[in-house]
């Protein structure tokens, strides 16, 4: 087996993820790009690589990763490239709802295949009309026997071009649901989305589901659970995972903007040398460290299991995405014409960037949310 | 000839202007950036619409129009499409400079073919190993005969891929000198520059010039001429040309959304009734505005044969780019996840902006330049 | 009289009204701010000048002059001193009310004493509890034989402490009244307001009214007349006039910026040969060009007398104090220490141009308001 | 003695310095601040409350306070009144640097009573025509005997008015040393220097020294040493105070605002349920968090004793000071007319934050020191 062979080593905190980002994904983060999707072997690697589902236990296939070091592997991984980020984070979500909330039967069925990522897992929560938001959904799903009937379209579903087993929240006679729903039932559909501005390799999909038929075990968790919870928590991990991202995205814009200032030379002068890029660089310095300082803080809450991690996620996703696109278009002003062109990687930062300011939240929502926080905010 | 029954109308204003760019350019040009050229039926139309190069005077082929107009016209192609715009913004230069500096044999081979839209234009400064600056350049054009021999290369070349004459400026013995170079002329190679962030239709191309031999009528301007004056005048007009379509990005940011802003909803609000949507939309309406006089500015200054012109357009250059780059942001985040997606303009307008702060002159140079004015600015 | 003697020159445009600052206000205006109000002399010398009202026409002693020219003034005086201009705003606000709503004998008896500067005027709208907003008004104006007795407490009165009329807006039994209430009727009284951040020397006052008995005349304009269009034209007129306030404090910046970096060295370079410098110079060339663009695009408007002049001042004032806050916080970065000392006048200008983004309509209601223009806002 | 009788509990931790700034000095920071001066009687209870040096090992009347702690401390006394802040930090840098570098006789000399504060500290190094510049540095010691004699004059020295001792910077025959002058060596004098911008109770003065004839003892530490590493290390520790005071200063705004925004109404609403206000909100509560995270970070690395503590300090006070002036400029907005006002300490926070971007390296100095940092700053 030439798999063994090449296998990468398991990723078990920030050193080896960035070792295996540094091998696997950056020299070809922009090949994906183009394509428009990350290519098999690379979601082989990642699976030989544990990074699938570390966070899960050990007896689901997982490694019992903490939060904190979870959030540095998804910032190292969202260094070299969004799309693939991307992925794990919807993976994550919906691994980390099996495990959470599932029955012991869904657990048993789905979590040693998400964490193997034998099965991938894709999020829909999105429609057509409406945003990230539960008022809005119209999928319905109706009782017919002891199962379900799912009807209705979902958007913006990253990785639903590859996804194995979608999570979908659809509306119930009662309350909102959620479901897992194979990718082979009958009466899913799936249409590729593509030529978006970033993320180009995440592979988006709108999925149909048109009179899909399935069991009693679809329904997530014990019967009368609803889904209000599984959504904050869920969509809270996905946040997480998004900052941890957007961390990423600039450190890699500080990266190859050191990189190429320190070599590119104007008028005698190494850019380095000229205060007004020494400006942005310092800025991408600062920013890259409060970014991560405040992920690391939403992280340690999480581990903690203290509710003050969902507004901590809140903020530093809501900071980590606007420094990413302020030094995303920073580090192509510094790379001139060469930051507009492919031979770099700056110009794909500038554009993935731009969506970490709109994907799970966007910054108008959390400008909303966190100021709720105000108030409560005294030092003490 | 099917031709004139669909010519447009000429255009000779900015309502003209607005018309033709509404009627052949605005529901393409999505499909332009994608296919990564603007097509020869485009092309014709430009040229029916006498837009390639009204302000030569009727005796080359022109309409004389003025520069106040002109500015006018070219945001308005801005707004449709900023790769046609950057066609239009290079041959204004080779135009200009042939009708300004041309000897008579020159401007007459020339400019009717230019006017015409027969024969496009490139300006050839930029190589690989410099930006915007004449001490970086490395083409030579070596005497041999009454005529030159050139040899070099040249990148960046907005229109290269498609343009029939080369402005191309060299390294002769004693000084700077710029070449009128068909691309016919043995020797030229074409390489065409692709998958570039913005102003994808662009055409853009690398072009080598080995061992091209040219004769003496290859040299602007009579006989000891040199091209310092050539390249302030023509990246002055390059400058301004770019000033005019980066309000013309910012106009169609603010259409755009507003239109956007009107009609979707959340929450039962449509957008425009969202403060933070609005204050976003009131500050394109201001910084359009503000940017459209610092342009009318310039032009004025232009018309009426003052000096001042020049830091005139590098302050509208300097505002306009950065408010392209500024609203075409927050013209995605209005749109959310629609932003990003092929079904709108916003996520074109986002990397089309961004090529507005680098191109004839970067923003880091601009507020170099800029800032000796300082001194001089007291109202008087 | 030695008055005579030392009598300024008449202001009729920029030029004059530059000399006068020059001379009359610059070299005091620290010590105005200091001291809390604006001295008798300078007040007389505004007088001497004809600068209370030039706007009125020359039967109600003023000079006829035009609005863009008014706007170039209140530049100036901005640019030599916030409060002055401030006294010149409120006092422009009531004798341009009565020159345009009063009745023939209101006009009589005001309009001559306003333009002479006899009668200082003052513009009584703001209560303690809330804004620029008449739905919060809850001064009264009962009738009483055929006049009227007034009740009711007005706050940040700019010129309150000095005024000698004071333009008041009352709720009448039907609606919304504007009173003229000279200084010296029984019941009125002024509590200085002071230790302001900015504008210190503009006088300030909490004025009370407390059964102040009122003739029929006191009632601004013809009978059955309700306060609405006054309030909409006068507060369009004194945010024109704060807008060019403002724009007078990025000059201002500017200038002391310019002057200060050419002469201030650092480890033997001028702090005008620094590229951080450099980029704040720049912008502050760009924003006071664009902001005194906009102003003066508002001024033409307002002599062509078309309707889209109230549009274009909200947008000229919301620009010019944006950019005066943000060029003042960067003069004092400029100027370090001596920048926070009284021995330059930035420390000042930082104080004061705060104030611009409050008065006459904040940020945040001119965000709204301007938003509303943005669906109609197409190029055409 | 009735200062028994109301002694504030000791300092040992943010908790306790909350209470005792809001005891102690919020409720009179704007008093301080009209008045000029921070009174005798709060000197005494910063005393009572050992807060002026209890990092001090014990032997020398400290309470090993740890950085971390340290930086807390300072904050919340920063968030009570920067003026007094600045007091602090200079004593700090003083009492600091006697303990590690001063000589046993020097240390036992005046360690305790800088502890006790008995005497006061404050730190001499910039001068008219220099800022925190070694280079530049123009006073003189000259050897004497076996002492010195100083000569020159120092400029903008926090709390000179107050201080019982200065550590001067002087250039000696061959280097730059520290030297200890007590205020009462004949010679000093001590002018103060009013009407700043900010921190108006901080009791700047400048110190001049004529022929001030000192004993060897005043040159700290051992013979030979030179001051360059004194510098380093004391400004890194005033750095480090002014970025807590910073951090403060983001809090004070937060907590006035959301009290503020909470209680006022406009318009039936309270300010806290407007969107526009929300965002302002929103981004306080997320920078005083990040800030605190990095001002948290500096300390650590500070206890630890590595040598990243000094970027991590330039970075946090980078951060912080420029977080600190954008936010008092919102916190005046969101109080409208009332935030220009002496009732509210708004105004107070916007003029002392602008004083923490200069002093102790301005941002311009910072973000060409952090620039540096950029190529090393790779995660790893």
């Amino acid at each position: 087996m030439t798999l063994i062979a090449t296998a990468p080593p398991r990723v078990v905190d920030r050193r080896s993820a960035r070792a295996f980002v540094d091998t696997h994904v950056v020299p070809y983060a922009d090949d994906y790009d183009r394509s428009g999707r990350v290519p098999e072997d690379l979601l082989r690697q990642v699976a030989a690589a544990g990074l699938w589902a570390p966070f899960l236990p050990p007896e689901s296939g997982g490694a019992g990763m903490d939060l904190v070091t979870l959030g540095e592997v998804h910032e190292e991984v969202g260094r070299g490239c969004s799309s693939l980020r991307s992925l794990l984070t919807v993976h994550t979500m919906v691994a980390w709802t099996v495990q959470r909330w599932g029955t012991p039967a869904q657990r048993e069925r789905w979590a040693p295949a998400l964490a193997a990522g034998d099965a991938l897992g894709a999020f829909c929560l999105s429609e057509p009309g409406a945003g990230s938001d539960t008022a809005g959904i119209t999928t319905t799903a109706a009782a017919r026997g002891d199962g379900w009937v799912l009807n209705g379209v979902k958007k913006w579903t990253t990785g639903g071009q590859r996804a194995d087993l979608f999570l979908v929240f659809a509306r119930t006679a009662t309350s909102i649901g959620a479901f897992l729903v194979p990718r082979e039932a009958p009466g899913v559909e799936v249409r590729p989305i593509d030529d978006m501005l970033g993320t180009r390799a995440s592979m988006l999909a709108e999925i149909s589901f048109r009179d899909v038929a399935l069991g009693p075990d679809a329904l997530l968790g014990p019967s009368g659970f609803t889904a209000g919870m599984v959504l904050t928590g869920t969509l809270d991990l996905g946040r997480y995972s998004v900052a941890a991202g957007s961390v990423g995205i600039v450190q890699a814009c500080l990266e190859a903007s050191a990189a190429y200032a320190a070599e590119r030379r104007v008028g005698g002068k190494a850019l380095a040398e000229l205060p007004l890029i020494q400006a942005k660089l310092s800025d991408m310095v600062t920013d890259a460290r409060a970014a991560r300082l405040l992920l690391a803080e939403a992280g340690r809450l999480k581990d903690a299991g203290e509710s003050g991690t969902l507004m901590a996620t809140w903020i530093a996703k809501y900071f980590a995405s606007t420094a990413a696109v302020r030094h995303a278009a920073e580090a192509v002003q510094i790379h001139g014409a060469n930051g507009c062109s492919p031979d770099y990687p700056v110009a794909r930062l500038y554009r993935d960037a731009k969506v970490m300011e709109i994907i799970e939240g966007s910054n108008e929502i959390q400008r909303i949310t966190i100021a709720g926080q105000a108030e409560r905010e005294t030092t003490s």
